[in-house]
């Protein structure tokens, strides 16, 4: 089952949402367009959109309404790209150069700025003051784990829980406001939204739990920016903090050195090889996989129909996939 | 007349809407509070609550919502200057150092963000779209004046009309919003509304000539930061746009070299000299006082009240302003 598979039934209207990503960054202003199509241009897996599409079947869906939540929170996933691309200073994103790599930091910036302003300004389609509060909240939180993250960087003391907390921020959130969104503009019922939402998180939380195992098991090529770029920039991940806890001291003096020269030292692909090879990244796995499991018990909770299966397909795949 | 006495019977609001500054900005997270309460505690003048509460003053305000309006306006403003202090590097602001100073531009961006977070939830208090729609339209132009001036640094052939299009955006924009928006949560009529935008327009306009005027004749104690910063970092303002339209060629040979050397020649004192010289600061003198004139002649247009006067007031006082 890949991708492709279980987005086959939304294209149409994945594509309708994409012509509206295009739309809502257009500008007279040629390097704001340029620099934010850029982005849309390298793809992506618009997943936001997709949990959107599937969630909000489960009410009286107005695909229009749809659409626009779904712009919404597919530019604030981007304003935050864009941003941590800045912070991280990383070069490349999904195989293209990042927009602070093509410009540069200020250019990147104000990208940010002005496509979280475009998300702003399709937002003020809707009037039902619950969806501005459960945004504006979750991009508080999506700061203060930006905030985390780098106070996080190179720590070799960090704690399973402490990694939880920072990956719901990052991640989880916005994936969980997906699903609870697309219910709410759909009026579902309030169970209903309850169980997507939780649905949402859980599988927000696997989702970035893979992709912190990809950056240790893929290729440059698959990941489209070069493998091992988290032990580089500080970014401490569940493999690494697990093989913290559990090698001899010997190894796990060679991580903490590493981490002490802030990714300054020569030695990357042999502390790589040490996490691949203690057992972190089985026990990463096993962790998305109780992740996963939890989506999937709540999902039992949906009515019984074809997109009840299509979320179940989509929580399999992102625990199974290898890009 | 200075601000204390025009402010006077406003003291007991402003302080009510300074303590909410400081608790919208409240977190667990010390490092967000501290940069952005660090901010704060560095002061300003707090011009767009003082427009808010006056323009308020024309319909049946309620303090509760113009103290929510003003700190989303505020807070939007501290937004965008502790961006724009990474934009243009600057390590000082109001006689303390930046955020990027203090910590670092990763901090200095996601504060940013983080205060940008907070007004966003503040303005979730509003259920009416129109205020919605006119900030998020405001802020767009924000950014697109960011990346106009960057656009025009050290661009030695810019016209007034491109330099009165970027202060627009870049000042006037959330001035004139502040007048409206104040009106616009007291119901005042329509016409009264339209009234207070277009003096809020006006005065924002020549807010900034005049904080542009300033950046070459105040001291670096009065401005809180290098005096000629905006020559160095190759803000190209009225004054230079003058001296290069008039000067012989001789001098503004000068001043062209200075704008190509983008502000590492060490001959900025000199430089400075020959603008300040040239008639420029006189002739943005002259076009903030007719700014200021259009602003005092709609002012004619609203009720006989003591806010009209107050509005007066620091309508003269911003044009005569030395800090």
């Amino acid at each position: 089952m890949n991708l492709q598979t279980i987005y086959r039934g939304m294209k149409k209207n994945l594509r309708e949402i994409e012509t509206g990503l295009f739309e809502a960054l257009k500008s007279d202003h040629i390097e704001l367009q340029e620099a934010s199509h850029h982005l849309l241009h390298a793809g992506g897996k618009r997943i936001r959109p997709v949990f959107v599409l599937l969630s909000g079947q489960f009410g009286s869906p107005s695909f229009a309404q749809l659409k626009s939540i779904a712009i919404v929170l597919e530019l604030i996933h981007m304003a935050t790209l864009v941003h941590d691309d800045v912070i991280d200073n990383a070069e490349t994103r999904r195989g293209k150069p990042t927009v602070k790599a093509k410009w540069d930091n200020r250019i990147a910036l104000l990208s940010g700025d002005y496509i979280l302003a475009c998300a702003l300004q399709e937002l003020c389609k809707f009037q039902d003051q619950r969806i501005h509060r459960v945004l504006s909240h979750e991009m508080l939180e999506m700061c203060r784990g930006e905030i985390e993250q780098i106070r996080d960087l190179y720590q070799a003391e960090l704690t399973i829980h402490r990694y939880l907390q920072r990956i719901k921020r990052k991640t989880a959130l916005l994936i969980m406001v997906s699903c609870q969104l697309g219910a709410m503009v759909s009026q579902t019922s309030e169970q209903v939204e309850q169980v997507l939402r939780s649905y949402g998180y859980y599988i927000g939380m696997a989702f970035q739990m893979i992709d912190d195992i990809l950056d240790f098991t893929g290729t440059d090529k698959e990941l489209g920016k070069p493998a091992g770029s988290d032990l580089k920039t500080g970014n401490v991940t569940l493999p690494v903090i697990y093989a913290l806890k559990h090698l001899d001291p010997v190894k796990r003096k060679q991580i903490v050195d590493y981490l002490a020269h802030k990714g300054q030292s020569d030695n990357l692909t042999e502390v790589l090889e040490i996490v691949k090879t203690s057992g972190g990244i089985e026990f990463a796995n096993q962790l998305a996989n109780r992740y996963l499991h939890k989506a999937l018990a709540v999902l039992d909770k949906l009515p019984k129909q074809k997109e009840r299966d299509s979320l179940q397909r989509i929580a399999e795949f992102i625990v199974k996939r290898t890009y």
